[in-house]
């Protein structure tokens, strides 16, 4: 199975999918990260590039690619979604996790648009959701118990985020445990991501 | 794998999933009907009920629940949500079909409310929809082309009910085809029907 | 009357309310279309072009506009909405027809914002819907029974498109005719378009 | 042409719809009413009774129905919906006018909803709203201007309500102006009354 | 001031809006709590009922009101609405707060609908979550951090229901904290605790 | 305390928050302006200048910034985001008013997403209205009987727009004061402007 996630920036993917990623490649599955921007304004992009790669490593990504565009100026233009369909064509994923609509951030917004656009004919598209997220009530949902240390070395491994979060005394992990724990029940389970769905074609099996 | 669906009258079920329905007998899992009203309304007692049993038979289920309750009559109290509990508690359902809670029906709000109770713990509740749903938008398809035939089969044997669309020359076989076909496209297929999750704990395997 | 139609591409405004355009023409209203697109993603400039003139021939408009924007690229600039509005200006329609704003294409979300835009002192505006629409509630219908294989030949009209689903065996013709369908019973009749309105004031007379 | 319209209480109908029906009934439509309570929550039920009676005469309505059902105590059951029914079944009505569902008083949700059930194979029917209506958000709207006047005097008919706005000076009178100017400026003309259409059956013609 | 909360069940009110009574009481303000149920579906009546005063004695709540309705019995007639209007007519409150319209807990959504026709004419009236509650998106905040512990201690002095979240080894303790975080970053705090606003009016001094 | 107003054009924040400014300025807070545009489409540039700058005065604004951008042509782009941050900066607002992001005006749907990414640390942000704003449902209310007076001269300062409504006989001052008694019957008060909580941190004390 192939398995895509596209984020924003670095880190968006592993809070909003990280743990449900590393099951998927415990399992054996073809995993790939797609990150739009370089995250610049959160940090050095050097930095921020190398612990995202880190974090792939320790997922087990298959391949990691870059959109290598500006942070915080992303636009949902034809140009984007054409480089996402790019990579949509070299993979052929069976599954793609993506940014949510509404967000308070706008390349949020922007990368989600694109991926609606883009993955059209995909037969299962999810988004997920990150701290900016609004609106967003989760159907579908992913037990996390097993891996939600895991998940949260993660974040720990994109340092220069942990403490970012504009909030005092709130780190990015502890964040990322609650909501586990808060989307864990909506889903009946101690721990657990939580999706929107665009699009599941279920399989009968 | 045991499944259950929940209807509020004889014939819901079958429009609203019973492609799926097939598709699961087929492939090996334990198929139940819960079906609560005796469809006095839409005809006589005793064909609707034998209809609903010829119904369950060609869709190879293994045991039909009925609830016993007057057509056009239910209500969502205690005493319902107790029932539907009940059967609950003797399937233990992996995965749970009911109507949707709006519609033009007050049979079909009441099934759906009690459902939505009595469901809590379950971690796979989905929606249907029936002719007289309004405001659904399914975000998980099933692809039913291989039983498209069958689910049709499935409509007509519910023979006293075919022509009560109450739209001239309007066959609900006609309507269900069409559905198929509307919600195909949607989930990326011929054929397909699409059900709005309530809630889905997804396996990773 | 005057009847104006906007669709972001050649065929979207056929799909979404060629039958309704149909019946305006038939009873002596002046219709008009504007086509945003040049269409040149779906296949050649001109054939598309041709296949929209014969089109709108075929149902009898009085006159047909080009936007000649590049498929895919349409934005919702105030370029558009202006380049709309003149178009309003000419033509002081009764009643305008366009896309929805809830789309995974997005130069139909252009479209539809762009419309909605300048269409602001229109007293009746209403939204269709194409395959691709999301989050479509219809609620005003028109009956389309008796035009409905005229509305089926709009589409065979636009041959290029026809076969170009990306759903194997399924062609827009059949897709077309399944959501008249299943609009219809929605409305209360077997064939319907159904629209959604962002302003009607209706006349008692 | 056969007009219904549909409130829980004594004046409900008046401010929903007074400037629409006195239109109908100006141009010669037969314009009915029907009232489900007594409204003896509001002030003595003999009076409300008549002064009901006197407004349906100013506007010239055919005939008055009465529910007859307790104020503060409606509830959807199915005995309510067959009583709508038989109404509907008498008079055949081509468009119907009832509360919305969205509303902080029980009668307006019962009344709602019963005729939401009701009214299932209706092709007109309209929601319109009253002071306490919740997330309405009128989609059709009838320009009332020219009888903006006879609607408030409608109002001032129904003399035991005018002040029992419970806002302190704050008078029925004034509110319905407010409200037909608000809903006016939606609509594009000075004064209107606003409605969300349940369901439209347009007629090209 | 004076502050009531409702709540369907011993406990719901502390896990929506525990936090913030304390802080109530705190500043001087007068708080109350009306409890419908006796809670007899979750354990014994005489236990829950030694809770809930505990907690309110924890908490320094003015004074306890009992529905003594029967639990999962809850509906919301004409009765249940007088009864809560009688409590608001004894405390006058300038702020009340109550369970959420949309939740698979029929009791839940019964309360919720009670109170929001009850409270028509309360300036301040909020909605609050609990782990059974759908489709909530707070827009009002509170921060709750310099009392979390005391709000975690009200869920433990409700020690018959700590571990019944029917999800193995989740605690409604760990609930409640990781909501409080989930919703803090929200309201960009640490802990908080989210509202939804039906109605609040706005002091500007 | 720090009060900010973010408006599309001159006079959007006048009828949006213009009471709810006045307010605040009496009380003796620090209230701001920031106008995006320069009104250009809707009348001479200097001239709207000049009304805006007499509104401001009038209101007794501590600082009127403009953002310099035309009319019709505000896009929602990082510069403006940017732009919006750097007033926040200097202001350091415990509360941002601003268009809501449902508008037929493109400017408004502009600089609502613009106000919504820049505002993503404050902790009082709200929405206001002005005539063209769709799907607007406020649940905070401030009261403005007793400067109803002076919000309605404040758009007659704004003289060159007071009959700009495009809808024959309609002024934006009557338009103003039948918005504010809409507003004002459901925060349960004669007259009162209408916001929508975007994030609401709520102070106990």
């Amino acid at each position: 199975m192939n398995v895509l996630a596209i984020g924003a920036h670095p880190d968006d993917i592993e809070f909003g999918c990280g743990g449900t990623l590393i099951k998927y490649a415990q399992t054996g599955h073809n995993v790939h990260m797609f990150v739009l921007t370089d995250g610049s304004f959160g940090g050095d992009t050097q930095v921020r590039r190398n612990e995202q790669r880190e974090s792939a490593k320790f997922i087990g990504v298959k391949e990691l690619f870059w959109g290598n565009y500006r942070d915080t100026e992303l636009v949902c233009s034809r140009e984007l979604i054409l480089k996402v369909e790019e990579i949509l064509h070299k993979i052929t994923p069976d599954v793609v996790f993506f940014n949510f609509w509404a967000d308070v951030h706008q390349d949020h917004r922007a990368a989600a648009q694109a991926a609606v656009s883009a993955t059209r004919y995909i037969k299962e598209a999810l988004f997920f959701e990150v701290p900016t997220t609004q609106h967003f009530e989760p159907d579908i949902f992913v037990d996390i118990q097993d891996v939600l240390d895991k998940k949260l070395q993660l974040l720990k491994i994109h340092n220069s985020q942990v403490d970012r979060t504009r909030v005092e005394n709130l780190s990015i992990v502890e964040s990322a445990q609650s909501c586990a724990n808060f989307r864990g029940y909506q889903g009946r389970v101690r721990y657990a991501e939580g999706f929107k769905a665009l699009r599941v074609l279920k399989d009968i099996k």
